[in-house]
């Protein structure tokens, strides 16, 4: 208990970082109002968010400013008018970017604070949301009615622990747990300890009753039809039918489940405390000879929205591999990463990075008559048999097309290669060296990089004694 | 039928070869009947084996003959002063050797024949007999009383085709028919054609009853009980409970029914012609780049009797095998061969000479608690992970102790190498390479050696259209 109480106190945002941040919001606030007030349209400026939820964490500066527009609007002229509004905002407050997910929206910076200016619509009920941001005052109000303030500091731990072992976030990028879905564990178990104890005896697919008043058999039943591929299931207490959890992975799932375990047997700082391991770039690489590290590169001039980049990117990395499979390469780990701006990779780990040139075909017993004529003629141009083994059964060795990995990768784009915005650029492809591991820590990609080749997060050796 | 009467006329001995046979019989026979009678003992000089069944081959000329002594005898008797009769009629009649299979017997070169001069008991029936050899003169019995001129020819034809394609003779060194199980056959199916159909639609095992007046069910009980491992099943006619074809091996019987199918499909002299294929030591060798071929050498001192050494041997390679596979290394053919005299390899086809460097484990899923915790301890120490893959399942990758072929050939030599008369040797290992390909051509071994690089038969290309 020790430990958390210790984590509490880094993890609370001090006195001084509550002012910045309310001056910041009511900054920006004004400024929209003005310009709201000046297009002759009614809006309602509010926070939401882990800040208006006060579950944030210290250093975490993130401000999320809906705008509600009245649903008299039509979604185009949210897009358009409304957007305008927070745009001419925003040029007045600082540097600003354009953002898109679902939705339009936009980023300011000021005082070394990041605030998303998104537009929304004001809607008397969660069930007349015209899209999905329209949801989120609604959350803000369940959850500020129902956590204690004891409640939000589980949650503040919660959340350190998931970011540390890298389940905390549900964008594709990392496949989590939202802020949200943080919220409502804690609401349903009340405390991080308690949740650590359920997680580490969870079944998969594990269902999570969020709701008073249902039949949850019935209801587990249509959750599973609308979300089949889920492997947490938790509604929405604002929207029933709404999986919040329904892009934790099972990677994430299974990381997290054995997180709590590991913690529960011996709970450490190392938890809370996402040190990437203090090694040079020279040793990493140093680690990648005797193995089979290949990395594609893609170039990316006009990437799409992060989300979208993500799944191409894990889509094209899910062909890969069978692809390789299939071509009998031993693939044992997979992972990609990109900054979302200028390039993304994926890098594979296989067993070998030649395979034999020669493959061994088993046919069936010569007694098999008709199976085996048909071995035999469609063998008999191979390189070497068909010729009979000890255990009766024929054999024959062909000449693979291709067996170095490389070779292959790069025969193959076309084929893995398909989704829309990957599809145009050629992905570069070679085994990991210096010269691509120093540019992968240049565009960002360190702690990433580092995971894949030493494969050993700092926490799992703390899972056993 | 034109190719089977064309390779007829090649295959009966000609006139000329009947008489040189014949003269040297009887000067062996004159000359050990004088032995034995002014040693006072009453033999019996008989000429057995494919040349008393009139079964034989041109060309070969090997005799087989059985001195018969008297049951008053006892067999430390008969060993001695019997055997001592004959090696005195040996040392008269030309060069000689010493000989021993599971009976000591001798070997005279005379006029370009060889001659096998052996020790036997002359007894009332087969039910009483003292050793195997004692057996023979009622096969001679059998045959000649069974089998006419006419199907004599019929086991020349099946003699020279399974000689062809390497199923004839049953020492360990080949486990396929012996002489008598051809002319068994023969005496079932009468003609080589009708053999030949009916191998091709043989099922493994195999039963031939060439007895009359049995229960047959009853009986393949029997013999199932007697010969456990057997994969073809044929009674002798004079010790019923005996089989004829115990030794021959799932690869022979395979090979014999394949090659019975392939014979039937394009009747051809190449079946009846074992011509190596024409090509130079140096081709074979380039044969075996990028492929991985090992070779084991025996140099032998002091070798047992031919079964025994081949039986050894070939335990020793199913032990390597064995081995090889265990560590991750894919065998994809093994075989041995020995000149008897003073060497003996055993050739390996492995699909790699260097396994990853790494392995990779795959445990439980997470979820399975105590599995997932045995697992993590079991590989904490090791180089890589444990981490947790897409699938939810715990990895771990473990350097291996050794990933060369000819290293753990020669670190495990002590395992594999058990067998009593191999035991002292330590064998040298290396990859296949000019050298060593040219001392095994040297010591005889070439086919055998094509034969394993190339794997390809040359009548087995006659198997499909």
């Amino acid at each position: 208990m020790d430990v958390e109480k210790k984590v509490l106190e880094m993890l609370k945002p001090k006195r001084e970082e509550y002012e910045l941040i309310e001056n910041v919001y009511k900054k920006i606030a004004e400024k929209i109002e003005e310009k709201a007030s000046s297009s002759g349209i009614q809006v309602e400026v509010t926070l939401q968010g882990s800040i208006a939820h006060d579950t944030w964490l210290s250093g975490d500066r993130d401000l999320d400013i809906f705008v509600l527009f009245p649903l008299t609007m039509t979604l185009e002229e949210l897009r358009a008018k409304g957007f305008n509004i927070l745009l001419e905002a925003a040029k007045e407050i600082g540097r600003y970017e354009l953002r898109f997910a679902e939705h339009p929206y936009v980023r300011v910076f000021l005082n070394g604070v990041e605030a998303d200016l998104v537009p929304a619509f004001k809607v008397p009920d969660p069930g007349k949301i015209v899209s999905a941001v329209d949801r989120t005052p609604f959350h803000t109000e369940y959850i500020n009615k129902t956590l204690t303030p004891e409640d939000k500091d589980q949650v503040r731990l919660l959340k350190k622990f998931m970011k540390t072992i890298g389940v905390y976030g549900a964008e594709l990028k990392t496949k989590g747990f939202s802020g949200y879905a943080v919220e409502l564990l804690v609401a349903k178990y009340k405390s991080f300890r308690k949740i650590l104890e359920e997680a580490s005896n969870w079944e998969i697919p594990i269902f999570i009753n969020t709701l008073e008043n249902v039949d949850w058999e019935v209801f587990k039943k249509k959750l599973r039809r609308k979300y089949p591929d889920s492997v947490i299931y938790m509604p929405d207490p604002v929207d029933p039918l709404r999986n919040v959890t329904a892009n934790v992975s099972l990677k994430t799932l299974s990381t997290f489940i054995l997180g709590a375990r590991c913690y529960l047997n011996s709970p450490s700082i190392d938890f809370f405390n996402a040190k990437p391991q203090p090694i040079s770039i020279d040793e990493v690489v140093k680690h990648s000879t005797n193995r089979c590290l290949v990395v594609l590169k893609y170039t990316l001039s006009d990437p799409p929205p992060p989300d979208v980049l993500w799944g191409e990117l894990q889509r094209v990395e899910t062909n890969v591999v069978n692809l390789l499979n299939n071509r009998d390469f031993e693939i044992m780990d997979s992972s990609t990463w990109t900054n979302e701006k200028d390039v993304a990779y994926i890098i594979l780990e296989a067993s070998l990075c030649s395979i034999p040139e020669y493959k061994l075909y088993i046919g069936p017993r010569v007694t098999v008559r008709e199976r085996s004529e048909s071995f035999i003629s469609k063998h008999s141009q191979n390189e070497y048999g068909p010729w009979i083994g000890k255990d009766g059964r024929l054999r024959s060795l062909r000449k693979r097309r291709t067996y170095s990995i490389v070779d292959a990768l790069r025969e193959l784009a076309s084929e893995y290669n398909s989704p829309p915005h990957l599809k145009p650029i050629t992905p570069s492809v070679s085994r990991l060296h210096l010269e691509i591991a120093e540019e992968i820590v240049e565009k960002g990609g360190y702690a990433w990089l580092v995971e894949f080749v030493l494969k050993k997060p700092s926490w799992m050796a703390k899972c056993t004694g």
